[in-house]
């Protein structure tokens, strides 16, 4: 019986011939990431609940400070310290304040075929290279880390079949907000959406990690794309092997195929407060905005700032709005220095954060007020993500924010030019 | 009978010929700014105290957020939404994430011969360029936005007479931080510090800035440089006049006068928690740091962002160390980045952050927890100044801060490079 991508990831990783969905296995973590959302609560419990406390492979775990980088109050400092003394001691990885968790797993670490637990929701990205890749809490973080194992009920999965490609002002932001408009927040609870055919392979790196990343947001265990030579060129490109690259057989069984044209995708935008309240972005009427945020590690890298340069050069943000812009990591930062885009993002009124979440964490930079709008390349829209509970939090692509943030109001990027 | 600086400036608030120290006068103020840390609470008592509220003259107010720029919670948010709808309201000039207050009012606003009063303790920095700056509360505001006018006590003026030149590798800031030590936290309490002599006329504008915004750390009322031709060139670089370049009299009454020659300046280091426990920074011992701050309205120009490129470049952040740097305006940033320096920070492994009050405020950004130890450009190490009760506060020039960045501990840029 033929397997899925997902099922042959699993399937090594439990060191066994064939797995299929509603099956539970042991299986060996490939990779374990964690930041400083939980990374404390981890170490306490590592510290204060274990009889015999150790590290089952230090080299398979890496720490990475990107919530509230640099801390904003005594606390997260205190948080953050305990995270560094124990990657210290135990010789694990850090890196504190150099980018987003996914980013930096992905610029450095992430190989297809590989099976990888991180705790984070959006540890799904990792897709993006065919690995599997899957957000868990901090206990769980904890019996990985100790024993090097962890266990899975494996998925069934929903295949989504692209053809096409995206049209000009059309970005693959667009249609992953456009899928869980159709599918739903629920859509895919516990699934691996496997994204395959031409209209996939037409997709670049950048434009895969968008899709895995926001594959949760459908509620999915995963997201992957069918990795193919575009996978291999950029691992190689970053010294990588492109090993593993695990395609789904021809009777492979999935739950359920959707057919998608990429070429019939428009600009979206979804609206407050459900990230699958997606509507035409043209058709979500006059909505004055008072910030704008392009960033996170779903929208804060290279492909995106350029977008948003390309839109912004020559022109000046909305006297009433604040544009915060945050690279996904700091290789991102450099990269848009040498290209000029920040000098375009200074001279156009934005501010230029450091390399974290920022606005898309909602904690500590860029949080809204009462009553206030927010429209943002981050990777939610729910009741209090950005602030205060009584804010809306619109979601588009990042030249819909930055055509926003010149306008002051949701407009496309056609719009603006208009 | 002659006057001092301040006092001439204060007679000409005063539409009189002539005032003395101890006279109390009304003035017309000539400017006045307010940044995020208070103005909320002026526009409260605007909106709900006041039985007439008006404006006397928008065109001398200036609104700028620095202090929690971006926002870092919903209250702050608030707080910025009410002081953003009362200046478009009001039609007063706002600066929102685009610098440090004192930065923004030296590159755009203050002249010679001006009395302006803001609402931040930090004001006396207009002193370089022969105004008389001095610091109010949201309630002395709230009077002279409402009036137009306010009141000042003539302060006694200490002259410091200044010989020579700093040395390479020596600073104004250590020039500063060493007269500080000398006359004490309380040394010039409610006085005028007058800067004048050769060696005041050898400093340049960026240099001093730094002495007169450090004034109030000794208690004064402000701190002026006798303005001369580079005062000239910087105002005329920047379309305004050099009028009113005030100097004291021959037979002006000064309480004292301290005669300092340059040359002997060594670099120093404040101990936390005193600014006046100020020794050289090369017999502070071994003190292992936590964490690293360029930046504020003390210094974070471009002229210590040049020192501090010089020395990080081809050099490594230590890695138990976290350097934080924030531009004290975008004009700095902008400047910074034309000049590669952005690029040497990053490749450095700092972390650069928007230009606001960053760590030097200690509230939202680069906090420090229980027990760290931070060197910084900051204006302050008083207990807590930079987060937890319970953490170290050193204070260095950019060269010392930037040496002891690379090195983990604190060094001068000299012990760096042996």
């Amino acid at each position: 019986m033929g397997m899925t991508i997902g099922e042959k990831i699993i399937a090594r990783a439990a060191k066994v011939d064939e797995v299929h969905a509603g099956e539970i296995h042991t299986i060996e973590v490939d990779r374990l990431m964690s930041n400083d959302g939980t990374t404390h609560l981890t170490i306490d419990m590592y510290h204060n609940d274990l009889k015999h406390p150790k590290i089952a492979d230090k080299d398979k775990i890496v720490f990475i400070m990107d919530h509230n980088v640099p801390a904003e109050n005594p606390k997260t400092a205190q948080a953050h310290r305990k995270m560094r003394n124990f990657a210290k001691e135990h010789g694990i990885a850090l890196y504190e304040g150099k980018g987003v968790c996914h980013q930096i797993m992905v610029e450095n670490y992430v190989c297809p075929g590989e099976f990888i637990m991180g705790a984070d929701s959006h540890t799904c990205t990792y897709g993006a290279l065919g690995a599997f890749g899957t957000g868990i809490g901090c206990t769980d973080f904890l019996y990985a880390m100790v024993t090097g194992q962890s266990w899975v009920l494996v998925p069934e999965t929903i295949r989504f079949e692209l053809t096409g490609k995206l049209r000009k002002g059309v970005y693959a932001r667009d249609l992953m907000l456009t899928i869980i408009g159709m599918v739903g927040a629920n859509g895919c609870n516990y699934k691996v959406m496997e994204f395959a055919g031409e209209g996939a392979h037409n997709l670049d790196i950048d434009e895969r990690l968008v899709l895995c990343n926001l594959a949760v947001e459908a509620g999915a265990k995963t997201g992957i794309v069918e990795p193919d030579e575009k996978v291999a060129e950029y691992l190689e490109s970053r010294g990588r092997k492109a090993e593993n690259m695990f395609v789904s057989d021809e009777d492979a069984v999935f739950e359920k195929v959707y057919h998608i044209n990429l070429d019939e995708i428009e600009p979206v935008v979804a609206r407050p407060h459900q990230i699958d309240d997606v509507v035409p972005a043209d058709e979500v009427g006059d909505v004055r905005i008072d910030e704008a945020f392009l960033g996170s590690c779903n929208n804060g890298r290279i492909e995106e700032f350029r977008v948003a340069a390309s839109i912004l050069k020559g022109k000046k943000v909305s006297d009433h709005v604040r544009f915060i812009i945050a690279p996904a990591s700091n290789e991102v930062y450099i990269q848009a220095l040498d290209e000029g885009l920040i000098d375009i993002f200074l001279d156009a009124g934005a501010m230029v954060m450091n390399s974290n979440c920022s606005v898309c964490w909602g904690s500590c930079q860029g949080v809204i007020g009462e009553g206030e709008v927010l429209i943002s390349t981050g990777t939610r829209n729910f009741k209090g993500r950005a602030g205060h509970p009584d804010s809306f939090v619109y979601l588009g692509s990042a030249a819909t924010v930055t055509a926003s943030a010149i306008a002051g109001k949701i407009v496309t990027a056609k719009e603006d030019e208009e």
